[in-house]
C-alpha cells in the first residue's frame, strides 16, 4: 500500500474539529494542488473564496448550515464558487493568458480560441452551470488528497443553503455562486463519535467493471 | 514545495503516450484512491469501467474520441460512468452495506435513511445526474493525484461523444452513462508537443479570495 493510500485511509469527513489553526505552509501547499487542478480546456471557471474569520464562520454556521458543528471549529472554509456564466470576455482573457504564459502570440491560438467559442458559449447557462461546477469538484478532488497528505482534516460539504453563502460572502455581485465547501481544521478526537468508524466504500469489485 | 506539488508540477494533460502498460501495482494505487474518494452521503453514485482491450481502445478512438492520439497508445481508459438515474433501490441496498460494514442494524440507520430519500429520491433524474456527475469528478481528482505520485501520465477527457462511448461498452445496459475519461499510460516526450509547455494556471491572486 502507497504511503498515499495510508493517508486516504485516515481521511474521513470530520464532524467535530478542535479550534486548532492550520499552519500557513500546510494551506500553502492544499491551496497550490487546488490551483494546479486540471480543467476543461484549462478555462478553471471558479474560484476559491477562503474564509478564516470567525464572526463569517458563526454566520455561515447559523444562517446558511444548518449549525453544523464542523463550521466554526474548521481552520479555514474553502467555499468553491462557480462563475454565474461564463461569457466570452472570461475566454479572451483566458486565451490572452494562456499566450503570455506560454510566451506566444494570441492570433497562433486562433483556432484553439474558436473551439472554445463554439463549444462553450453555444450552450445554456445552465449547461455551463454545471459544467463548471464539475470544474470545480476535481479541483476539490485535489484539495482533499492534499489536506490528506498534510495531515489536515478536511469536509467536503454540500448541505448547506447556497443561495445565503452567497449573500453572506456577497458572491452575486463577484458573478459567483458558491457549489461545495471543504472544511479544514482537526479533528477532535473526544468529540467526533465517526472518529474510529469504519470506512464505507463499495468494493473494488462492485465499483470497478473491466471490460 | 511539498513532494505532492512536485508531481502535481510534472503531471500535465498527455496528448501522445508511447503504448507502454502501467503496472498492476501502480493501477491499483490509482483504483484504490478513487475508491476512496468521498461522496455526498457516501453513495458512489457511478461506477468506473476499465478499458485495457486494445480492440475496445481503438474503436472509441475512431468511433467516439475524434481519433485523439492518446487514446490508442494509452495503457488503460478509466471511463467514469455515472448511475442514469438514482432508486430507491440503489439506496437501500446502500443503507444495508453501510449498516453491515459498520456492524450496526438497518433500523439505527433510519434517520439517515429517510433524510437520504428525502433529500435525493425527491430531485428530478436531471438533477440527480448532474450531481451524481460532481461526486465522480471528486474521484476524477483523486485518479489524477494518485496517477502523478504513481509517475503514470493521466489526462482527463470530456471530448468524447459520450452516447457512443456507451453504446460501444454496453453501459445503457448497465443502468450508466459516461461523463469523463481519464486516459492512463506514459508520455511519448518525442512526439507530444506540450511535454514541456508551460503550465497554464491562474495565478493564486487571481483564483483565491481572501475575505
Amino acid at each position: 500500500m502507497s504511503e498515499l493510500i495510508e493517508k486516504l485511509n485516515w481521511r474521513y469527513a470530520t464532524k467535530r474539529m478542535n479550534g486548532e489553526s492550520v499552519p500557513q505552509e500546510k494551506l500553502d501547499n492544499i491551496l497550490e494542488a487546488i490551483k494546479l487542478a486540471p480543467s476543461s480546456v484549462g478555462l478553471q471557471p471558479y474560484n476559491i473564496v477562503i474564509v478564516k474569520d470567525q464572526a463569517l464562520k458563526d454566520r455561515i454556521h447559523n444562517e446558511a448550515a444548518s449549525r453544523q458543528a464542523q463550521i466554526p471549529d474548521a481552520s479555514h472554509l474553502l467555499i468553491f464558487a462557480v462563475w454565474e456564466k461564463v461569457t466570452s470576455q472570461h475566454v479572451d482573457d483566458y486565451i490572452k493568458f494562456f499566450a503570455a504564459t506560454r510566451n506566444i502570440s494570441v492570433e497562433s491560438l486562433a483556432g484553439f480560441h474558436s473551439s472554445i467559442n463554439g463549444g462553450i458559449l453555444s450552450r445554456s447557462e445552465d449547461v455551463n452551470f454545471d459544467w463548471s461546477a464539475r470544474q470545480a469538484y476535481i479541483a476539490l478532488g485535489h484539495g482533499l488528497v492534499a489536506a490528506a497528505t498534510e495531515e489536515v482534516d478536511a469536509t467536503p460539504m454540500e448541505g448547506f443553503d447556497a443561495a445565503k453563502v452567497d449573500e453572506i460572502l456577497g458572491l452575486r455581485e463577484k458573478g459567483l455562486r458558491s457549489v461545495v465547501i471543504l472544511a479544514l481544521g482537526y479533528r477532535d478526537a473526544d468529540k467526533d463519535p465517526y472518529v474510529n468508524a469504519k470506512k464505507v466504500r463499495r468494493s473494488r469489485e462492485e465499483l470497478f467493471i473491466s471490460i
